[in-house]
């Protein structure tokens, strides 16, 4: 038995998302496909996380495992790129040790979300970012992104309530938004996420910004600990998996 | 009857090219279809250029004229980009000058040509790279460029000997060739560009960044004024329509 870790890069336009699931086209699919064609193994590639659909990955860390021993590194690098579509590369390979796991043993993950603030979306960046033509105030979102970092109940700040979670508590270690010019970057750092947490905190930051609610509601809203209409989900093309730290 | 200048930026991938040709989904017909179902009247969208198939546009000038005299520029600037498709952004609508003509005004134009120089294209500049696996001298290169520049016979750095043109003898301002990590721009400007020219200077650079000839063969070649595969023609995806002076 032999680990590796993968890392991908893949543009979730075309996907259903990272997870397999039935009747769909997902990257999780389209990897384990290539593999076992370029392999003739069936594996599972798991990853760090999952990614929803329409959501882009910078660094999506992967392990698969193979039952034979010979190093597949030098096979794996070169060819899975030759048979993937260009929407998903593989931009590393390496053996990994047995215990490696993508998603338990990764300590930091970061996601950004790029808002484009302008009247006009370049066409080369329509499936990148999420377009707010409105002048966004970014200093109040910053400020209300400041009451969200840190150890909290972030229930207010997840969909899907069916989902069974040990704990809707996490560490937000950072959360920052900043301007350049019209594009606005939300990065979110933390040691986990629940579900639909990032674009979940870029709604309400979207919604400070246009001065719908006040940064100081943050706080009310973390301590109602109940998922309203206050939080809206950001669309999620602007989202990106940007990295995992191990 | 008033005119009007308008800026475009557009994503080549899925058209034909800028002009009009039957059966074909270009960007003059679809400018074109866009500005009658606005402004109910049927014009022609000259450009300051054709791009071909697949190539991009940063900045495509473009000048309309209508019989009514009112003024349509707010409607132009807001209603255009409603209807258009994403890919084909208008990023200024302007009245001109009844003289202004977007291709015989213009005394300056500037494409770049993108190289991604290494194995792993990144998935998110897929249709806006050309990617060359391996390293390109890009010294070599840019002494290569500096027999170039000035004024020319480029009868070898054509393509479609049919085309008619009164010469082919045109002055390159500038043709600087820069590497910033993986990426390798090509700066091309001139008062005017024939027919597939950049994309030749380009194929010809890339041979000299491969080794495949010496800089100095550009000499040779503007001499011999005869197209050969010495000059390859370089994909159109690379390729930007980046500025023009009027």
């Amino acid at each position: 038995m032999t680990r590796y870790r993968l890392v991908l890069a893949y543009d979730g336009t075309a996907y259903a998302g990272w997870q397999i699931q039935p009747g769909q086209t997902t990257v999780q699919q389209v990897m384990q496909d290539a593999i076992r064609r370029l392999a003739s193994e069936k594996v599972i590639a798991h990853g760090s996380g999952r990614t929803d659909q329409g959501v882009h990955a910078r660094k999506q860390y992967v392990h698969i495992e193979f039952e034979r021993d010979d190093d597949l590194v030098p096979m794996l690098s070169k060819g899975l790129n030759a048979i993937l579509p260009a929407g998903i590369r593989v931009s590393l390979v390496s053996r990994a040790a047995p215990d490696f796991d993508a998603r338990r043993s990764a300590v930091r993950k970061e996601y950004r979300y790029f808002i484009w603030n302008g009247a006009v979306l370049p066409p080369f960046l329509r499936l990148y970012r999420t377009q707010i033509k409105d002048t966004l105030d970014a200093a109040a979102m910053a400020k209300a992104a400041q009451y969200l970092v840190g150890r909290h109940d972030f229930a207010a700040f997840t969909a899907n309530p069916n989902r069974v979670v040990e704990s809707t508590v996490r560490t937000l270690s950072r959360l920052d938004v900043r301007r350049k010019g019209k594009e606005i970057v939300i990065i979110a750092a933390s040691e986990g996420f629940l579900y639909k947490m990032v674009r979940s905190l870029a709604g309400f930051l979207i919604r400070v910004g246009e001065g719908a609610v006040k940064p100081e509601t943050a706080k009310e809203i973390l301590d109602s600990r109940v998922r309203t209409a206050r939080v809206p989900t950001a669309p999620p093309q602007g989202l990106f998996l940007w990295e995992v730290w191990y």
